[in-house]
């Protein structure tokens, strides 16, 4: 038997068994080693997202592991190889797959929200969603490579040059890695995080965070910039305030990546992206040479995932681990233990 | 002695003397033919904008003319040439200016909103504003160049591409010029308008128009569009329903191109943005290449600046003029003639 991290109702996640069924043509049965808990299942925890989800829902869709075995018809994939997961699967058909962007498909199905996710001991996904690890990445900081491929194509959508200046509003796990993968870009990164733990984190990462309770960020903004504004800002905190930061210290011309969910609509303030000819550029997912630039990233150390991540939990305590992140805090990421690293010899322990 | 069109207090315009002296080094005397009243003018009689605007002031900055003088130091210009003002004095220091921005500097002299503007018998202005107009185009058509040029700098913005679907959310004078000129630009267009009778224009302009009042526009750009989407839409209303709908028809990687002022914050559908990679550009102003092709669109006939004339009245009755706009409705763009056109041979009265 295997078991499943199970979202059922709001507020209301269980473990429990899970069907497996040997994959069919075209797919790969994973052993899920760590699943990173995202702000998205967390949504889902929170109930937000039940229009969307069948339930019973098994969530999770960061994620690193290996291969245990492949249906008919698959080549290029053996038992024991590590991989990660691009959750995707698209319609090919639909206008937005027709004009290149497939990511984005008008019918998407996100694996791990649309169906059944990672936080299980045994995973089936088509083969054409994995993503090769390297030997060199130990599996626990393999399942940070989701987020920095989101983070890879937020800086790619922002256009982020060397030598720009970028404000990130947002310290959260997402926003950190944005900051690392824009200042790897040759940008000059500034955060702004309410959290001390997280710009305590920031800090010893070699970035300046802000703290929007007690720092005046225009002014350090005007101050840092000679007057002109930042080139490039990214909202990340799904914030109203953060929404307005993000446009305050925007330059003319300035970029604004929009990269966190608002459910509802927001005030912004248009008179702005008039007034200084600011572009907003909503970016949602990623494709798969963002992926490989993530693993790139993470394997030549440019961005230190194992930094990032506050606890692993194992796979039965998922449950209260979701609680304990309602409350927000001193965590940045937490990862779920599928318990199916006994063969794992990379030292992913943590 | 000669006249301006004045104002003083919120509602209220009066024609009085204006003062007038010797062009100074690199300026020139202008004798206005045809002065357009623009929506700004609207929004500075509406009082909308005191704390922007040193009262007397003479408005006006959608010109055409003739110089009259010419001060030292200027070679290019002769008495008699026709000319339209780019109405435009940047600082050429601030960061936006460095940037290669003049046109949006951060201490921009806007003139005829900052400084006097063209509802004038005589009007003085640095040559290096001036764009020479040719022969063939009526001084009346002329006057039109302006907004012209600020729907060729929209499009461009847009990044408007042949084949492409645009919508464009607002049918007065901005709205019908951008129409033309994004089909110039190999566009197919459709406008949305709740006036019939600038609806019933923009049909004599051989351009579809959508009443949003009894048309469902998002349905409607579904079956135009195969159920993608438009690739661009111009949101030129300044309502809060126009942005609404300017998201809304927008495909995959629709690009909204923001032109109306928006005094105030507005709720804008941010999740939109998110989802279907949308980008906001905010387009305000010109530079000089768009008054290039801008006059080169009015002299060729792509826009056909004399269709939006829908009256052209003295200078005297300016005040009465700007009253009767208040109220909306069935016009497009009204003319003040400056009584400047005795010397034009050019066949301008309409």
């Amino acid at each position: 038997m295997t078991l499943a991290v199970r979202y059922t109702a709001a507020r209301t996640l269980d473990t429990g068994p899970a069907k497996t069924s040997a994959p069919g043509p075209g797919e790969v049965e994973l052993a899920p080693a760590y699943v990173g808990i995202c702000g998205t299942d967390l949504h889902i925890f929170h109930g937000d997202m039940d229009a969307r989800v069948s339930r019973p829902a098994v969530l999770g869709h960061e994620m690193s592991g290996r291969v245990v075995r492949v249906g008919p018809g698959v080549e290029e994939w053996q038992p024991g190889d590590a991989v990660t997961v691009m959750p995707l699967r698209w319609d090919g058909t639909c206008p937005a797959c027709r004009s290149g962007h497939r990511y984005i498909c008008q019918h998407l199905d996100f694996i791990g929200i649309d169906s059944p996710g990672a936080m299980q001991q045994r995973w089936t996904v088509p083969a054409a969603t994995l993503v090769r690890l390297p030997q060199t990445i130990p599996l626990d900081r393999a399942a940070l490579v989701e987020p920095t491929a989101v983070a890879v194509h937020d800086v790619g959508r922002a256009g982020v040059r060397a030598g720009e200046k970028v404000v990130v509003v947002g310290g959260g796990p997402v926003g950190v890695l944005i900051a690392l993968v824009a200042r790897a870009a040759g940008a000059d990164v500034r955060i702004v995080e309410p959290s001390a733990h997280r710009r305590q984190l920031a800090k010893e990462l070699d970035l300046t965070a802000w703290d929007p309770a007690t720092d005046d960020v225009p002014k350090l903004v005007g101050q840092w910039t000679g007057d002109a504004g930042a080139d490039v800002a990214f909202e990340v905190s799904g914030a109203a305030a953060g929404m307005a930061t993000a446009v305050d210290v925007l330059g003319v011309r300035g970029r604004l990546c929009l990269v966190a969910i608002h459910p509802k609509p927001r005030e912004v303030n248009l008179h702005r992206f008039f007034w200084r000819e600011l572009t907003l550029v909503g970016a949602r997912l990623y494709h798969l040479p963002d992926f490989e630039k993530a693993v790139a990233l993470i394997e030549d150390g440019t961005v230190p995932a194992e930094r990032l991540i506050s606890k692993v939990v194992p796979l039965t305590e998922a449950p209260s681990a979701f609680e304990a992140l309602e409350g927000g805090g001193d965590v940045m990421k937490i990862l779920v233990d599928c318990g199916n690293n006994t063969d794992d010899a990379q030292g992913a322990a943590v």
